[in-house]
């Protein structure tokens, strides 16, 4: 086997095996973790009543869905993980253990492929997760990670996207968009970054030819792009974005406040899309979802980078995916309560629309047309794409 | 994104989406299964006793782990499931659950992607597994299939690697090596197949250069590689290696009863091959396993494909993998009581060697040497590389 080798495996197990504290172990009732067959888990203590586990399962693959320039290698283990994590959120379920399949191009140096333990290891310590199985493969050409989570949920009670009902309130727990947005910056920085001495080289000028992400695909022996450095977000007003993009933070706390009201009837992450989310949910539920442009949580960086790009802010807020905040419904009569709750827990909560009667659709409200009245648009079912492609 | 559109991915959800009977879904506690953001599973009916939950994960990649020439697309899927399959009998479980990511090169036709989910759709209905998680990705170049799987075992009752105590009973449930011996009739037939034409053009003969696994990872454009059809296998005499490299079957009936009996205290499926799985009950107990090489079970067709190849058979039997039979050690006294049991059940049980006071070693009996006595070998520790790269 090239590059990386058999040596060099037995070092990445050492970057996996008993890395994490038995205390975090224990906590998440692990009885035996990575290094036999299969890991052996048992109810977490704590745990009195009757329980469900969710399982989950979410890749990310090179060029595909990132590529060296928008993300680091920590970036990428990092978010394999959070969107994940995510997933069990979106039951309103506590996350639990996590299972890593990590296929390593052979060129890769085994630092990198550290690098990613350190990012996917920094994450499942955030969120309390105990990671107890993995498999680290060598793969030709590009970097595939496949992670598996479980979750936990009191019996009975994991919110699906199918109970909302004419009359709910629809929120959202962060603003979406954002993701997308600081996609947007690090493709445009790193076409930049290449472009330049490619016109350099050419007197005559003329556009550089190639996205970064032809070039990710080409040769290995090609230099390696580098990832947007943070420094250049932070100058360009967009680190907020950035960081949206390379290290999403899942509504965790939220899902398991919402989950315990009892009040919450529908419940999906931004991972497509707000308005495919939504498409999902009016779906699966059979109701028309309402969303008011006006109550639409906008960040104040998303807008001044997208008028600064020229760009519908709205573009990026309803189509853009990997945001990992929750969109669902509840209970009308405790929406409030809900909101004040999460406030008071220092989490946000925005109250955007109403679920009304079927059949499914989703429609925007634009409180104000030329004539002074809310008008309302149709929105498109469709998702999320990274580049564009 | 090219290749496989959109729409094609609503395809393949239709191949994934209800695809197994409620009833099957039910008997392993699916509450609810592939569709929202996660799976929900309770307790499987007729479990009366505390359970613990096992989890495993396992990835196949193209060129690494198969080729085009070696395996059809149903093959991987059988495979990508039996391995995991195989995982969770190794710790005594009973496999329930199965989460499957498949990353699909953008070149494929959507009829390929169904062909891998029909193989994986019949593996688990052969085991009784329900899938209840799948992301389907694009890949820019190669196929990467990871499987995670769940499996439940009686409380305190997961036989892990570590148990093995001196005078315990070596024991294996079937012949190891058929799958390497397979793989090599499938590299020579795929290799044969490709030289003749290749020669044929050059009437200044010369061998053929290139292995067919450079052929499978360059550009797509070039005619692809068939797998070996059955009918040359059962010419060659080879069928049943073939078989066993692509459609391996886990001992996972074997696990159930051996695990009942409580008298097994090391279990390994033979992924990476006997001496290698040897070696990690022996590390992981502290015992040395000394294994007759009289006792060790060998396929005829295995020693005839050998003996006409010029291979020494227990090449591999020894270090051979993916056989996904059971290695493991059982109290002595229990022993031929527990292969009575299995071979009642039509379930080979071979007594192939007993464990001793370590430290640490693997080691085959060889009955006699030119003296008439017993001669020890210690077996190296090196474990199965596919293509021999």
């Amino acid at each position: 086997m090239e590059g990386v080798s058999l040596d060099e495996f037995a070092r990445i197990r050492h970057w996996t095996e008993r890395r994490q504290s038995k205390a975090l172990l224990a906590s998440q009732g692990v009885v035996l973790g990575i290094g036999d067959d299969a890991a052996v888990v048992g109810t977490p203590p704590g745990e009195s009543g009757a329980l469900e586990w969710l399982l989950a399962v979410d890749t990310m693959v090179e060029t595909v869905h990132f590529n060296d320039a928008t993300m680091a290698e920590a970036d990428v283990g990092w978010k394999a993980l959070a969107a994940n994590v995510s997933d069990i959120a979106a039951m309103g379920g506590t996350p639990r253990h996590a299972l890593v399949s990590v296929s390593v191009p052979k060129t890769w140096e085994p630092e990198r492929v550290r690098r990613l333990y350190d990012g996917l290891y920094a994450c499942a310590e955030h969120y309390g997760v105990a990671v107890v199985g993995g498999d680290t493969t060598s793969s030709p050409l590009h970097l595939v990670v496949a992670v598996t989570v479980t979750g936990t949920v009191a019996a009975g009670r994991a919110v699906s996207r199918a109970g909302a009902r004419p009359g709910d309130a629809v929120f959202v727990t962060g603003a979406a968009g954002m993701s997308a947005a600081g996609l947007h910056f690090l493709l445009a920085a790193a076409a930049a970054g290449e472009a330049a001495p490619a016109v350099a080289a050419q007197p005559g000028g003329g556009a550089a030819s190639g996205s970064p992400l032809v070039a990710a695909a080409a040769a290995a022996s090609a230099p390696r792009p580098q990832p947007v450095p943070p420094a250049a977000a932070e100058a360009a007003g967009t680190a907020a974005l950035v960081q949206a993009h390379r290290r999403p933070a899942p509504s965790v706390r939220a899902a398991a406040l919402l989950a315990a009201r009892g009040t919450v009837t529908s419940l999906n992450d931004v991972s497509d899309g707000l308005a495919s989310e939504a498409w999902e949910i009016a779906e699966a539920s059979g109701v028309k979802l309402a969303l008011r442009e006006s109550r639409l949580p906008k960040s104040g960086s998303l807008t001044a980078y997208a008028n600064r790009c020229g760009v519908d802010p709205l573009e990026w807020i309803l189509y853009g995916g990997e945001d990992y905040v929750l969109l669902g419904t509840i209970a009308a009569g405790d929406a409030d309560a809900a909101k004040a709750e999460l406030e008071a827990a220092g989490l946000p909560m925005y109250l955007i629309g109403v679920a009304e009667a079927g059949p499914a659709a989703v429609a925007l409200v634009r409180d104000y047309n030329e004539r002074g009245q809310a008008k309302q648009e149709p929105l498109a079912k469709r998702g999320y794409n990274h580049f564009g492609g």
